[in-house]
């Protein structure tokens, strides 16, 4: 049955006619303007609520143009250098983009600018350098054969997303447009402009219920290189939130000064994969109390005008972390994100303290998509392959679309499936009367060293941005965003705090060095300790990739008397392997009814090829060269000598290898599988209620409500166990779903 | 032209018709017997010298027996044992074979025995340890959560080769057969008894013209499990080598005392993939100083009997070190090793000091190959193919076979096949005059941890034996065994002591963290100066696997700003990266004439899959995620994001990285070009006489002589270039040949 609300749809001026018609067919109940596009006058005889776009830290460019000096900053690193001889020039702009970047050069070089030896990672003396007239930097008594780099504070002089629209759109030859400069809402007087400027506003926009702020006050990480290029992007980067006033009053509150290599971090500026230094952590929480305690100045002006705020999660969001300690003092009303997969729709669904969230859902109304070669109901399918699995679990309260309607209407056949889709997630909130389905009795956790401050958000580089290295283990995220599991993100500090007494199985995922394996915090005793207890009193441990590595004292991974397997560092080709392949194991073994493979593993000999279950890992990417290293592990995938799933008992617990999990449904029921095993809850898997064919999901509901959906584009027959006590056959079409009440 | 000479022949009793036959068709003029078998009684009537094993260090076993506290020792780790509680009991024979490992708990616990804390590091308080009766080591005021292990000392009563074939053969059932002793020469009492039962021996057998020493002291690790089976093999292990009497010899000889830690390694025990400590290096000059100086006197005896004395290079042959500085000291006159392949043929061909090297060849006369499902003959041909290669660039001066006779003569199309095999060995060292031929004027280094020591040793773990991890490293030593360089083995010392002013070209191969790749060494700012100086001045440099990789300041490889590329440690996931697709390289392109693929290199786009030049690298198993670092970098070949092939022009030198170069003729001809490439000599390769297809090798002699042959098992058409100033054309059968003389 047809039903209205919870969407949002994005209109323009001139197609008042097809907006109406669209209006009841998607059944929106919210409106929205756009990057570059205004809302209609029509907005007033919609029965509907109106967003609007809000740019609190770009959007009064002539008052931005005027005071130059408010220009936000940003940290740099010159090119690696070797000096040949004694003296070497670094050119530090080199390969970056001047109509982005201007080094300042007023601030108090010897305070915020350095010179580093990179051979030695010694400092240069403040002596030692000085900048040429050309704007090099030279370094007098360097050492022949060794490597410089300059740490330098620039000044931001073009707005990142902004430059993004003005070079990806060709805005060059367009007179109305001008290049966008942000401005540092930490400077008194531009704080001043913000706020009076904020007032001006929601008093001329009686039209608006949403103000859509897009976003704060800092923008995420984004450098273009000199042929106008993205030569660097970081979701997460807090590179450019540092200024001298920011620089002064963090030393000021935490008694030490920050230094311009605590941003450089090597050049690779701290990004999250990164194990955080204190400094670095201590800089997020500085600035995340800084950016939330001024939002909520200005979100106390929108409720004094009657309207909510919304804020977008992306673009100049940094600072506001909606899973740190202070987004709950915002006043917030609402988020809204871009829906790219599973993990990137739990991100936003799961944000706590705000009244809804909602999902922008792809693809976007654009010309990339909508053209005579572009697919954009493939495109609409795929996304809300990955969002359903998402929002099932954990509903989005609304969801929505961007860009141009004026392009999408022409594809009537998009019209149609979005229609649908609009539908069908009203079907699946109402049904679930806005809550989510019962969950698994076993909790699970994923410990990294960023702990809950990046739930949903570990092994992201660019939001949702695929990253050939990265799948093996974003994998695990992504199918963990739709399986019936609590998680929780855990860091090690918690672990060593106690919060592994409410954990069942704890998750380490990624690869070596990375925050979200854990690195240097592997060399601390009482964090080994604290999970060998977990383990041998019953919990499980399931690592991906190379978990709890840290080369040291004759191990590899430092777990792997748990895991049972490590990697071969050729330290140890000279020790012979003899796996204990294991091909009939509750993870990898498939149940009667499933069409996805026979249902009795195969296992050939050693040697040569492939060996493996019935149910096969795909680990495309994943860790080479792990090898059994316990005489009784049990080795349930192997290529060559490298095993690519094994399963371990240790003392009253157990625990998981896998090599990668790049995202598939058979992957993912691996995951949910081994999760299970490493519990020693193999009897509840199968009390519960579940799909033979890994690609149906299944979702329980307390009023009795199953929810049965097809995550494929194939059209499956399963047999699903444990529906109310019974099994039954279904038959679903490509994303079909089917629901049994009781 | 039959010849003979140059040849040496198994022989056995009963077949003498067979022998003398055979002795004639192969041309050899010399016998020997083999283990297990007896010299004919017909050897007097055979002009051809006489070769007879001698087992110095396990031959008299009778009073090994009597004497069992002469046997040898060994250092050896008990299994990474948890602690759940404060006491942890640790069963360090778990594993272990009984036969042949018997803790020494006779000796100083506190001295020669060890607990570690393998979570901490740290060494457990001898009071905190103690063990049980039932031989089990107990800890006491262990901390729950940790790791624990046990150095032991143990006596090896059951010696490493003898155990193999023991084993191997079932001599169980055979009354005649006993487990032998290994005894220790370092005892007085046992060092008068080998040199009296030598004195012995050689005036008992004056038919033996060359006492063929199987070897001397101390065997290579050999250690097998307790199903009897192979658990460790080190083929350069000094494990076996210690014993409390040495421990404490070296400690007044060096000042200071080695410890268990130091030979047992977090497990490792120094297997030559470690980086060596200190220590171990000191060990193993310590032993080699001292095995050669017993040697010597073994062999003066040898000597003065009017015999030869021949070393086999294997079994007992640690501390013998044929490229040491002492082995010029032992007096021997003659190796002998088995031809695995090119690089072990030239390990042994270019052993200085003797005056004759003898190559046994494969395939060994045992029933795993000579019966009616073996191929003999095809294990010749690859045997013969991979030797000749080495063969013609340094001669070994003998060839022989080993194994029983009688079970080769069953298989007459293999008898034909060597006859010809010994024919062309002595076709080609005689029409060489018994010299090598010309090589390129550019001069190459291999460097490592190790330097010289390892001449052609490096990357290899038990004798010949195929690691898949070591493959992409491997290699590069087997394409170089049969290339036209002068290749030397330099340690990080040597270069920092100036010796790269000899060479041309420097090579660093291997896997991150290894003695080949160099480890911690390249911490040292010196070394890394010495480097990016050599390549500035115009030196070449290539990279295979990881080179010159220690995690630091902001690099993966320390000299990755010469390579051009680094590893993506997913820190750097942040950045653009922009290759340079360079299809139509010096290095990957091919010359006319070549059958082995287009005469224009072909490149896709970026993105999935492949971009190759014309020739393409076999990279299978070698580093992935290497990323253009520098915005100058060509990249000859790229499989999605990771590099395979680049070329960098660095001041006046250049370098080349390769991803891995596994062995195979167009690997081979790849690094080849790369080598001239990167001393900046593509004239003088495009002037010297090699053939268009890669397949095909060529050597050219001082005498004007031009030996074109055919490395693989195809037919080869090719041109050949600067035969004498003319291209010649050549049509070559499976490893066939062809001389130019002029």
């Amino acid at each position: 049955m047809a039903t209205t609300g919870r969407v949002t749809l994005p209109i323009e001026v001139g197609i008042d006619e097809e907006v109406k018609v669209l209006m009841q067919r998607l059944g929106a109940d919210a409106v929205r303007n756009s990057d570059g596009t205004e809302l209609p006058a029509l907005v007033d005889e919609l029965a509907a609520k109106v967003y609007s776009t809000y740019f609190p830290a770009r959007g009064d460019q002539e008052w931005a143009v005027a005071n130059p000096e408010t220009s936000t900053h940003l940290y740099l690193m010159s090119p690696r250098t070797p000096a040949r001889g004694n003296v070497v020039e670094i050119d530090i702009m080199e390969g970056y983009l001047r109509e982005q970047i201007q080094p300042d050069t007023e601030v108090d070089l010897a305070r915020f600018w350095q010179v580093i030896d990179r051979t030695t990672g010694e400092i240069v003396d403040f002596a030692d350098w000085e900048i040429t007239e050309g704007g090099l930097v030279r370094v007098n008594n360097a050492v022949a054969g060794h490597v410089y780099t300059v740490n330098f504070l620039a000044r931001q002089i073009w707005d990142g997303t902004q430059m993004y629209n003005y070079i990806t759109n060709n805005w060059d030859e367009d007179p109305k447009r001008h290049k966008e400069r942000p401005y540092n809402v930490r400077q008194d007087k531009v704080w001043d402009r913000v706020r009076s400027e904020l007032d001006r506003w929601l008093s001329e926009h009686t039209e608006v219920d949403v103000v859509r702020f897009t976003t704060f006050f800092y923008h995420f990480t984004l450098v273009f290189n000199d042929k106008r290029k993205e030569k660097f992007v970081d979701w997460f980067g807090y590179t450019a939130s540092v200024s001298p006033e920011a620089i002064l009053a963090f030393e000021a509150e935490y008694g030490y000064a920050i230094t311009p290599e605590d941003f450089v971090d090597e050049g690779f500026y701290n990004c999250s994969f990164r194990v955080p230094s204190k400094a670095f952590k201590d800089w997020v929480l500085f600035q995340h109390r800084f950016v939330t305690s001024r939002v909520r100045e200005l979100t106390d002006k929108v409720h004094a005008s009657g309207k909510e705020a919304m804020m977008f999660l992306g673009d100049n969001w940094i600072g506001t972390e909606p899973y740190g300690p202070h987004f709950k003092d915002t006043g917030i009303d609402a988020v809204v994100g871009s829906v790219g997969n599973a993990a990137t729709c739990r991100m936003i669904s799961d944000i706590p303290h705000v009244k809804y969230t909602e999902g922008r859902f792809l693809p976007y109304f654009f010309p990339d998509v909508f053209n005579e070669n572009g697919d954009p109901v493939g495109e609409a399918n795929v996304s809300w392959m990955a969002a359903r699995r998402a929002i099932v679990r954990k509903p989005l309260d609304r969801i929505g679309y961007g860009g141009y309607l004026s392009l999408a209407i022409k594809f009537p056949e998009f019209v149609d499936r979005i229609e649908a889709i609009c539908q069908e997630f009203r079907d699946i909130y109402e049904a679930a009367e806005g809550k989510t389905p019962q969950n698994s009795p076993v909790r699970v956790a994923v410990l990294n060293a960023w702990g809950s401050l990046r739930t949903w958000q570990t092994h992201m580089v660019a939001h949702a941005l695929a990253y050939e290295q990265t799948q093996p283990y974003v994998g695990v995220l992504e199918s963990l965003a739709g399986l019936p599991f609590d998680v929780q993100f855990l860091s090690f500090e918690d672990a060593m705090n106690g919060a592994l007494e409410n954990v069942d199985v704890v998750l380490n995922v990624g690869e070596a060095g990375t925050a979200f394996s854990g690195g240097r915090n592997w060399a601390d005793p009482q964090l080994q300790a604290v999970i060998r207890d977990f383990v041998a009193r019953g919990g499980g441990l399931i690592g991906v990739g190379e978990p709890a590595v840290l080369s040291a004292n004759g191990a590899y991974s430092q777990l792997s008397d748990i895991f049972g397997v490590d990697r071969e560092q050729s330290w140890s080709l000279s020790t012979d392997r003899y796996p204990n392949l294991e091909p009939n194991h509750f993870i990898t073994s498939t149940e009667v009814g499933c069409g996805c493979g026979a249902g009795i593993g195969q296992i050939s000999g050693p040697g040569a090829g492939k060996v493996r279950g019935a149910l096969e890992a795909d680990v495309t990417g994943g860790a080479r060269y792990w090898v059994p290293v316990t005489p009784d592990v049990q080795v349930l995938q192997m290529n060559g000598v490298s095993v690519e799933v094994a399963a371990h008992d240790y003392a009253d617990g157990r625990a998981v290898y896998f090599a990668g999990l790049p995202f598939n449904q058979q992957n993912a029921r691996l995951l949910q599988k081994a999760i299970y095993w490493a519990a020693g809850s193999e009897d509840v898997y199968a009390a519960s209620a579940h799909a033979a064919d890994p690609r149906i999901d299944v979702a329980v509901y307390e009023n009795g409500s199953v929810f049965v959906y097809n995550s494929s584009l194939e059209t499956v027959t399963s047999e699903v166990y444990n529906v109310a006590g019974k099994t039954e056959t279904v038959e679903l079409e490509p994303l079909g779903s089917i629901w049994f009440n009781h």
